[in-house]
């Protein structure tokens, strides 16, 4: 085990859509989120190469209005829940707020990604995209 | 579009496994990684609240030795395959050098998950354990 000091990172880019409000944002993006663009810094615009229409992607996203102290949530606010240690739940409250969502590429843009079923509010720092790893034959 | 400073992690955790080198690690999880036990800091182990044996996971790793200036790779180093952008590999070289490992939790510790087949190196410091999603009537 190595002793580490912080981890300093830089958003890639930052999500365009229009929820506006964290109230306003679906708890997960099967339940009803909106096509959202994500708009990718110029200097990174090479790291896009090989994303297309229809591609499967991982979006991380940094969820910015967080709350870092929280440790233990009734899941999905439901207070009949039993409290629940946040590893165990998808709260955005959570150490490191770090959001992951599922989506699929819709349109390409130079430097910018057009994704279905965003559930991340206007403004949201985005830290990294990932493919969907396919079967071990097609890597 | 909000402009947005720099984010700044702290880890939850650190991985402790027989991996020691990076070119030892499997490419993914499911090519023959072991074991691995993730220590979480104490005082955040009421987090864990809610994991079992048998609880589907993802963790979520920095991948401390990744280059972070690197923006197109050839995919699994395959000189045959066309230079491709990290946005659509799995490259751990990449401007945010986030792992993210679907795996399944074998054995809750009072501060300390282990988990089935990581293949991230030992030392490796933890940024976040979320669930698997299960269908939208399981949540």
């Amino acid at each position: 085990m190595v002793a580490e000091d912080g981890i300093f990172l830089e958003p890639i880019g930052w999500v365009e859509s229009t929820i506006v409000e964290r109230s306003a944002a679906p708890k997960q993006a099967d339940e009803g989120a909106p096509s959202a663009r994500i708009v990718i810094r110029p200097e990174l615009s090479d790291a896009l190469r090989g994303l297309r229409a229809g591609t499967p992607v991982l979006i991380l996203t940094w969820l910015h209005e967080a709350k870092r102290d929280v440790l233990a949530v009734h899941p999905r606010k439901d207070p009949n829940r039993p409290l629940t240690g946040v590893f165990a739940t998808r709260s955005p409250d959570r150490p490191n707020p770090i959001g992951l969502h599922a989506t699929v590429v819709e349109r390409m843009e130079r430097s910018a990604v057009v994704v279905r079923n965003l559930e991340a509010i206007d403004g949201t720092p985005v830290l990294d995209i990932k493919p969907v790893l396919g079967e071990i034959h097609e890597r």
